[in-house]
């Protein structure tokens, strides 16, 4: 299946949003930030199942959002911190077309004071 | 039921990151940032039944994204920008670990120069 650019960018933000609306997930990422760590350690602070919380490890690697590599016995997870930037790239699309909106209305008044001068 | 801020506050970003998680959704929150509109002129980009379309509605004002109201009946919607504000908070606590542990591991390398100079 070909899919476009857009079409692409637009799953790949599901599957980001997807990852990031879970509580878990959010604290492995958290900890992650502080950096890597293995799953083992990951998953101490959590009241959960093993293969549990595999499936939230595996959630956050197939969005990309982390990377995990298995050494031995142990799954080493790693943050991907370049793939936050699509949620960046997303809030500054949004805040764009805000300031589009507020460009135009400006515009709109500018032209208004200029045909009707007091 | 009481909850505390940071449980409430990670509610929250679970109802909003969930509400992110899908195109549809997306593109509702990419139309009303130019502005308010009605359901009805929502709707027809997205092929698509108007009560599958009114979930999608609800789960944005549910989490606070979009704020609605009926006159007559007509439901006007509008972009709450406010509560993008709870994702950008989000995204920046991520980075304020990531920005922690460089200034630790610059404390790290200073302090083993000092107790090794060449």
């Amino acid at each position: 299946m070909i899919l476009s650019l857009v079409e692409n960018y637009s799953l790949q933000l599901d599957g980001i949003f997807q990852a990031l609306a879970d509580p878990t997930r959010r604290a492995v990422l958290a900890e992650l930030g502080d950096g890597p760590a293995s799953v083992t350690e990951l998953a101490r602070p959590h009241d959960m199942a093993l293969p549990s919380f595999m499936k939230h490890i595996r959630l956050l690697e197939e969005c990309g959002l982390i990377r995990t590599e298995k050494s031995g016995r142990v799954r080493t997870c790693a943050l991907e911190r370049g793939r936050f930037a699509a949620v960046d790239g997303w809030l500054a699309e949004q805040r764009a077309i805000w300031r589009g909106r507020a460009d135009r209305l400006e515009a709109f008044v500018m032209a208004e004071q200029e045909t009707d001068p007091k």
